[in-house]
């Protein structure tokens, strides 16, 4: 690794090392596509829709109560509300970094002199402990989400001090930091969190104010996880990560968030402190989540009861539970063993995440989400109360806000902080890892500007043209992600020279003197294509996928004819799928004859369960990312082939 | 329905009124073979093992504080465990009416001393609620179990009062029933406990003493669910079965337990009250549960998160819940709907539960049980702690005792009453419907005696003979289950007259005037056999299962070479099955090359995944129910079949 000088302030994650610098929002900007009208829904509706759903359920006001003494009788909400208005305020943070800042500016500040008057003097600051009436601080630290909360103001605070400079939103989180080390610090309580979190929050902190203590305390958090200091319960030490110490654990397991912020804080340590023994082992562990405990969308944790990852290779498309914030987590550490290492498997990844879990949480309107993402939905809704608190995390649509709503407002601060995600740079040269329009401009090493524009109509299209717009006046390598899902024959084509060469998956590289007006343009292969599944996968035995580009397509209801069900779905894998309209595809099948309903039992003697197949005709599949948009449906993303013994 | 004339008193389930008249413990004796084995481990070994366990973690101790006046400080378990020790002493009481009775009388009335005074002068008894420095009674409905505490209770003293007379438990078990009806009757608090439990217990008690005001409080807890009484919650009211009035419902949902305990409440209560239209409500229940909702098992139950039923045809294997105590609670429910309906597809489930789920879960010693009962363990162990309370039911292996220990002390009280689940008679004559090494002897109708013995070696062996040693001086109806699994071409043998006829799965009858000496033979072709599964259940597309008799077969890790584990079994369902040595089954297959472990992304493009087969060798399996007693292991009931779009 070699140190970092960073150009930008705007920086999610800074890390004063690594083999790739960030680009900050300042230095990227999403132009059109995909991605954008994303964005611009979640500025313009989304940030307005959890501030308000906060209000109505009393997370804001807890403050106002703790702040005038009557908390204990006027909380609201679970124990770890507060972190929702935290993760609301970071993404507020990060919008104004980019949009029309002076209304999101009022707001942020508005909040922060909410949440201010409720911190205690020595830095305390939580509306669920510690005062009259109320269990005492830290007397629950298994389940009570205090310095997890914590954690969310942190991440708030950076993102306003990088965003703005350092508000009053900064100043209260700061206080709660130093308030963490006196309490936690060596000599102190010797704890660390059921939830982490605080783990990223107190590096971030550190990097931006320069502080080794942060860094310290944050390193202690993890250390100290795995020993056993949490009480063993219900869904077993596992759960809490404290099974066994960070550094010795191979493999991501317990509650997939948990996990994954562990792992995400693990790294910016092992950054930070030049620890690659602990920097080897979170690769270890993300290598074994993905070969064996990843659904095809990304999508991690399938357990619905401990919202866990389960055993390997246990991935059951109906039961998924694919948290939302579970692939929020998923792609901030992966962005990070990105920046560590260079290496494009992590940008894979993250881009199979985004596209396939959190793009898929938000409707179209910003306005509801999906909190599980189950790959498998065998009946209809009911769809869930258009403008109620929806109690459970399983509904068959997105719902509007949740008793546990940690999905929205961390679907909310990605969107804003997206752009960060696409370009990095180093002393070669500036990398691209996630496709999208864009413009980005920064210095590369030797102190001189350059300025790209992006054009694509990617993950639809599968070219991506890179105009320089302004380059120094030397050579400089420009580098593309040939994503892992790519077959056929990517090409480079590198317009002034008129080359075009085929490349692998991986990286492709130009170096040359670049010049204004030069065109970079890599051509992906999207045509649609069957997904198989290492055997061990034995949920999915007997079926087929399909992804087109990164996308994940998916069977819909609402897609078949005479109101069939997604199960009636039978599809032929020897003919290759096709670009149907409107972003669909199709692939040849067959429908089963509707089942009777009147198995005696679903178990006969082999051979006697014979279904006669209905007239072949084209299956529509749409993408994952855009079902249950069309009211309740039933939906499948693992196709079953005909002629199984249970067809036979 | 007719009127019920019992000749016996020591019936667990006595229905004034019924198609089939049961036979209590002292008619039916079983004197060898599969469940006499079990039946003595019970008696000898679990009975004690359940009470030392729970003087250990402190539920007895409980009552003691209770009476003390220091239960607020020094309550231990969780706010059901009074239960448990109440499901003890009903499993006690069933063993006293067949085993030698004093030192389980002795062991009955020491406990019971120490119940009583726990009791309070309005009859309220419970050690979680209601005194000084505790919740208030009845404050939590939803969680506190009061009533199904009393539910418990109730049925331990009715078992008292039938098995060996009312005694202190079965007045002490009164005082709370009246307290019950005083409290929650007409004009009372407008409630039902978010456990049910209480209405078979009620009308059982009703029964016994004939007071018609226990039946009435049953019938109205009955009527009360599903209007929301409760209040909503994570699960939904579902869980509950507050969703919907029960003879509205069309399906067993929500929480398994809760929903058979109810369902078989809601029998009791139609048998009672001639209540043909809520009898039928819960037929279509149980119809929909066996069509849709069931596994190969009979275990019910799949999901983890809420112990409940899932949707429609959703029973992954490797996340079957399918507690212990939802297959003793359907087992209940379809002994009370034999008994007033006579259709043997009702003991055609209960055989299947008995055998797979019931008989499953204790260990060979009695000791040590399985919570949940999985159909496919994907990797080993770890055992569970010899000697500790188990916080989980997801181990491995067989645990001695839980935090939640509701299983144990329910599989006790079922194979102490087991016997019961042998036989009725009815106006035409005598029925069996389930079978075992037994000496049964009852009055028929017209008052005169009859005494059979049934010898067999089932379920290794399919011959059932039953020998009439007394019998009646006018003709009668001996009828005798013809299982529904049964394939082949099964034959009843009269052997006075040297007649053979092939029956059908159903009933075989025999009608005659019987001479002592007179002998009847069934013979079931038990070979193993294929199983399919209806396409629809989706977790075990491309494979297939083998039943011999009733038994369902596994593969485990234990039988296969080279320490492979049984996710590397490819079956071949061309050819049949066969018997192997020490009722084991052979089947062809083989065994897919030991992975690599190496598979960078487990869903490469279709074709990509070519796993090679090994050299075939026959596949041993061994009957589900004894799995998991070599020591840490992997099983899977369902089998692959090669050949599956993954293996091309």
């Amino acid at each position: 690794m070699r140190e970092n000088t960073a150009r930008s302030s705007v920086l999610p994650v800074a890390p004063s090392r690594g083999r790739l610098r960030p680009l900050g929002l300042d230095e990227v900007r999403i132009t059109g596509g995909f991605w954008a009208g994303r964005r611009r829904v979640n500025a313009t509706a989304t940030l307005d829709h959890c501030r308000d759903w906060m209000r109505r359920v009393g997370w804001i006001d807890n403050f106002r109560a703790a702040a005038e003494g009557r908390i204990h009788r006027d909380r609201r909400g679970r124990e770890f509300s507060d972190s929702d208005v935290y993760k609301l305020l970071e993404a507020m943070s990060w919008a104004a970094a980019t949009a029309d800042a002076s209304p999101l500016d009022r707001r942020i500040a508005a909040l922060s002199d909410v949440i201010a008057p409720a911190q205690e003097p020595d830095g305390y600051l939580g509306t669920a402990f510690g005062r009259p009436g109320q269990q005492p601080r830290y007397s629950d630290l298994e389940w009570g989400h205090e310095l997890y909360c914590y954690g969310h103001l942190v991440h708030a605070g950076v993102a306003q001090t990088r965003a703005r400079g350092e508000g009053e939103l900064a100043k209260t989180a700061r206080r709660a930091a130093d308030h963490v080390c006196a309490t936690f610090g060596p000599g102190g309580v010797e704890g660390v969190c059921g939830h982490p979190g605080i783990e990223t929050a107190l590096v971030e902190l550190a990097r931006t104010t320069g502080e080794q203590r942060y860094l310290d305390q944050a390193a202690l958090f993890v250390d100290r996880r795995g020993h056993g200091l949490l009480a063993d319960g219900e869904f077993g030490r596992a759960y809490h990560q404290d099974d066994l110490p960070v550094r010795q654990a191979t493999a991501l397991r317990g509650h997939a968030v948990r996990a994954l912020y562990l792992a995400a804080g693990a790294v910016d340590v092992a950054v930070e402190t030049g620890d690659d023994d602990l920097l080897a082992a979170v690769v270890r562990q993300w290598e074994a989540a993905v070969a064996r405990r990843t659904y095809l969308t990304g999508g991690m944790g399938s357990h619905h009861r401990d919202e866990a990852f389960g055993d390997d290779f246990v991935l059951p498309p109906d039961r998924a539970y694919a948290e939302t914030c579970a692939g929020v987590a998923s792609v901030m550490l992966s962005w990070r063993l990105l920046l560590a290492t260079g290496e494009p498997r992590f940008a894979d990844l993250a881009e199979r995440t985004l596209f396939n879990v959190v793009a898929t949480s938000p409707a179209e309107d910003g306005r509801a989400f999906f909190y599980a993402n189950t790959l498998h939905r065998h009946r209809r809704g009911p769809a869930p109360a258009a403008d109620a608190e929806n109690p459970r995390a399983e509904s068959g649509l997105r719902a509007p806000w949740f008793a546990v709503s940690c999905c929205p407002t961390n679907v909310a601060r990605t969107l804003a902080l997206l752009p960060a995600y696409l370009a990095t740079a180093d002393a070669q040269g500036l990398q691209l890892h996630q496709y999208a329009d864009a413009e980005i401009t920064t210095t590369l090493a030797g102190g001189q500007a350059v300025a790209l524009r992006v054009r694509t109509d990617y993950p639809a299209g599968g070219s991506v043209s890179v105009r320089v717009d302004r380059a120094p006046d030397h050579p400089w390598t420009l580098s593309l992600r040939v994503p892992a899902w790519t077959q056929g024959s990517p090409a480079l084509l590198v317009a002034p020279d008129g080359t075009r060469r085929t490349v692998g998956p991986g990286t492709a590289t130009v170096t040359r003197l670049f010049r204004p007006g030069d065109e970079v343009r890599l051509d992906l292969p999207v045509a649609p294509r069957w997904i198989g599944a290492d055997p061990r996968v034995d949920a999915v035995r007997g079926t087929v996928a399909v992804q087109r580009g990164p996308l994940v397509y998916c069977a819909e209801s609402a897609d078949l004819p005479d109101g069939r069900d997604v199960d009636a779905v039978r599809v032929d894998p020897s003919a290759e799928p096709q670009d149907g309209p409107d972003g669909t595809v199709v692939v040849d099948g067959a429908l089963l004859a509707a089942p009777d309903g009147a198995a005696p039992w679903p178990y006969p003697p082999l051979g006697r369960a014979a279904a006669p197949v209905a007239a072949p005709a084209g299956i529509v599949l749409v993408p994952y990312h855009s079902w249950a948009r069309r009211g309740p449906s039933t939906m499948r993303v693992w196709l079953p082939t005909a002629g199984g013994p249970q067809d036979a």
